[in-house]
């Protein structure tokens, strides 16, 4: 039986459902789990340290995909990525599509894009570009592409001071394919991608925070 | 009986508890509410979009104690403060303590400081330089004269085409007076500061959050 030292777990799609308001079944859990909980995100750091608090987790957060952590709510943001690549790669989208930015100016490793214009067309315009598109199913984000959550995984676990594979790690989407695989126990919400499915060694029977309550049991993480 | 039109929540120490995490009955109360909802915080606006969007209601919010509102969650900051002068009266603070910022390049309209000096002095230093410190319990903001949540409320009720007086207002603290005067009923939660207890058409038997979940049932908000 897996016993993580601590977790990682994504927001959209994951702890919230298609409306984006969190899963309070979800975040009730959470609270008792006595391990640290990742909060794991595409969104901004502001978003991520936002969320940590109110849910009331810890303060380490993955936010941009892996982009961008932080280890404490008004500590910096640690960049993991090279926005510049991805300017650069926005700049010849933008000579094939109208292009609509969202959060530019927050957004320290990456750009994120509304979903206006075909991907795998842009992805065939941005080969050579050391860049990778990622659909969060909220956002198209143009990413650097040594840049993913399992990286950003690695990262705090190394800061931590334990093995990345001390870790579980819950999602939804394509973004936490690599987080699943680095963990050492990888789950996927009913709502998954098929991809990630591919990856994870457990697929909850519920959806969103349902499947997230599920998983903690699972692992345990819900015993006093 | 007061019926309002629309709501306006603060945050921290109303829907969250001393360590900052949601009160979860609040959270799903506020879901039932047929009205808006308006969260107000003296906090940053990515933190009150994120805010507002997590807890599932309305994408109006009023940050930096009024100093900024915004009316959708990927619209616009709309500044209604001068953050210039509070960077002069910064300036002059920092003559006589040693100053740590919080947020800072998050702020629009006001600044943001630890609270580690005496408030009354810094007061006395910063008369005619037009700006007020407000303490939120959390941290010390300077913050333009011009600017409170009662202001904000205005603005907001103003481009909603409804009366500011059909707003309820619940708060705890001292940046909540101005909100809890101009709307139409004003409700303070126990915790609340006395100065707030003191403007108040109603004061809730019950803290935070539960108090919060105590002003909807009194303004008949939680029935089918």
């Amino acid at each position: 039986m897996f016993k993580p030292k601590a977790i990682a777990v994504d927001i959209d799609g994951t702890l919230t459902d298609r409306r984006r308001a969190l899963n309070l079944k979800a975040v009730e859990a959470l609270r008792k789990v006595k391990i640290p909980v990742v909060l794991s995100t595409g969104n901004i750091s502001c978003f991520a340290r936002t969320a940590a608090i109110l849910i009331g987790v810890s303060d380490i957060v993955i936010c941009e995909n892996g982009g961008v952590v932080r280890f404490s709510y008004d500590g910096e943001d640690i960049v993991l990525g090279d926005k510049n690549k991805c300017i650069k790669a926005l700049e010849k989208l933008k000579e094939y599509f109208e292009i609509e930015l969202l959060d530019f100016e927050y957004r320290k490793s990456e750009v994120c894009l509304r979903r206006t214009f075909d991907i795998d067309t842009a992805r065939e315009i941005l080969k050579g570009f050391g860049v990778k598109i990622i659909d969060s199913g909220f956002a198209y984000h143009i990413v650097d592409e040594n840049v993913s959550k399992g990286k950003a995984l690695k990262f705090i676990a190394k800061r931590l001071g334990i093995d990345v594979k001390d870790f579980a790690a819950i999602g939804d989407s394509e973004n936490d394919i690599e987080m699943l695989e680095v963990a050492g126990f990888g789950i996927a919400v009913a709502n998954a991608d098929d991809r990630l499915k591919e990856v994870a060694d457990l697929i909850t029977p519920s959806e969103n925070g349902d499947g997230v309550v599920e998983a903690l049991e699972f692992l345990g993480l819900l015993r006093d």
